[in-house]
């Protein structure tokens, strides 16, 4: 069998892709090599002024990560990803912002270092869409431990092949970066290629 | 003593107030009657697409919810309001959306009911800005219980009089709104005013 059977397409390593989604399809984020972050936003196709909120999703859903079942709202809270299934242990962070040209200053990387933000800014681009503020993204992968209150970046716990499946509830863009963060933890050090399925059943 | 001695101004119950700060300045909010959430957003007076940000601000504190000493940072990773003291018990909310049109047309209530979006946006444009998305707010005294990644909306536990003082990093709008959320438990079910103090040296 062929490993890439059924793939729609590759984000690769330390960038950004986009991909439109129709009402009904599902799109399945494929962890390829284990240990890779995916900063992940979704746009009505119909007004890319209504986008996926994980502070709106956080209250429609009263959890902080969505789990099986669970759909992540827009902010005007209506349904625009409902998760289908999970292969991985369902670790995913709806609570820190994209990684970008500011917070690699901090860093001490170079000026030019890639980033999920600017990779959201040259996706939306392709699409024909101006810059606009981020939103704050969907984590898909990223190990966030909360307890008591404080925030602590940690690797990934998913393993290789491992997948979530998303159901578009409205028509939509999908932006998704493999987030090239190599300097803390977030991407056990070294960013990766993920692959994606669109289909329309699952 | 007056009770409203060193008062500087008033967020009318379900409504909103701006407030220029100069950088240094320090902004008392104080939740007179004890049990109000105040929804609060800040916006570099340089440039409004400069925002107070909450999911940049727990990646840089570490934490969910800030304490005194804790800077709150921008989009752009720079402090720009820094807990300077708090006579609550210290529960602020960095978590969920501002309540909006959609939020009361979920809950039955009747469609010109009063949100904290539109206070903003209202706000905005009497200091003359356009419409846009509106950031994450930073929610004072909102008692949001986070047990096992579940999110519960909870009655305030401040006690009248009870304040929280911000100082300001750089000069800057801030917009707050007393929210007018009276279907939930999160104003103890009776929006009331909240009174604000500015000053040079807190």
């Amino acid at each position: 069998m062929d490993a890439f059977e059924g793939v729609t397409g590759i984000v690769p390593a330390k960038q950004g892709r986009g991909v439109f989604l129709r009402k009904g399809q599902i799109l399945m984020v494929i962890n390829t090599y284990g240990s890779q972050v995916v900063d992940t936003w979704a746009f009505s196709s119909g007004d890319l002024g209504e986008f996926m909120s994980m502070e709106h999703s956080r209250a429609s859903m009263l959890k902080v990560t969505p789990g099986v079942g669970d759909a992540l709202v827009t902010n005007r809270r209506r349904p625009i990803l409902r998760v289908m299934a999970d292969t991985s242990l369902g670790v995913h962070d709806t609570l820190i912002a994209a990684c970008d040209r500011y917070r690699y200053q901090e860093l001490g990387a170079a000026p030019d270092h890639a980033n999920c933000s600017d990779n959201l800014t040259s996706v939306l681009h392709e699409f024909g869409c101006e810059k606009f503020a981020a939103p704050c993204p969907f984590n898909l992968f990223m190990n966030v431990n909360l307890d008591g209150g404080r925030v602590q970046f940690l690797p990934p716990v998913s393993k290789p092949g491992q997948s979530i499946s998303l159901r578009a509830e409205m028509d939509q863009v999908v932006v998704m970066s493999a987030c090239p963060q190599d300097i803390t933890p977030v991407n056990a050090g070294c960013p990766s290629d993920v692959h994606f399925r669109v289909s329309s059943s699952g």
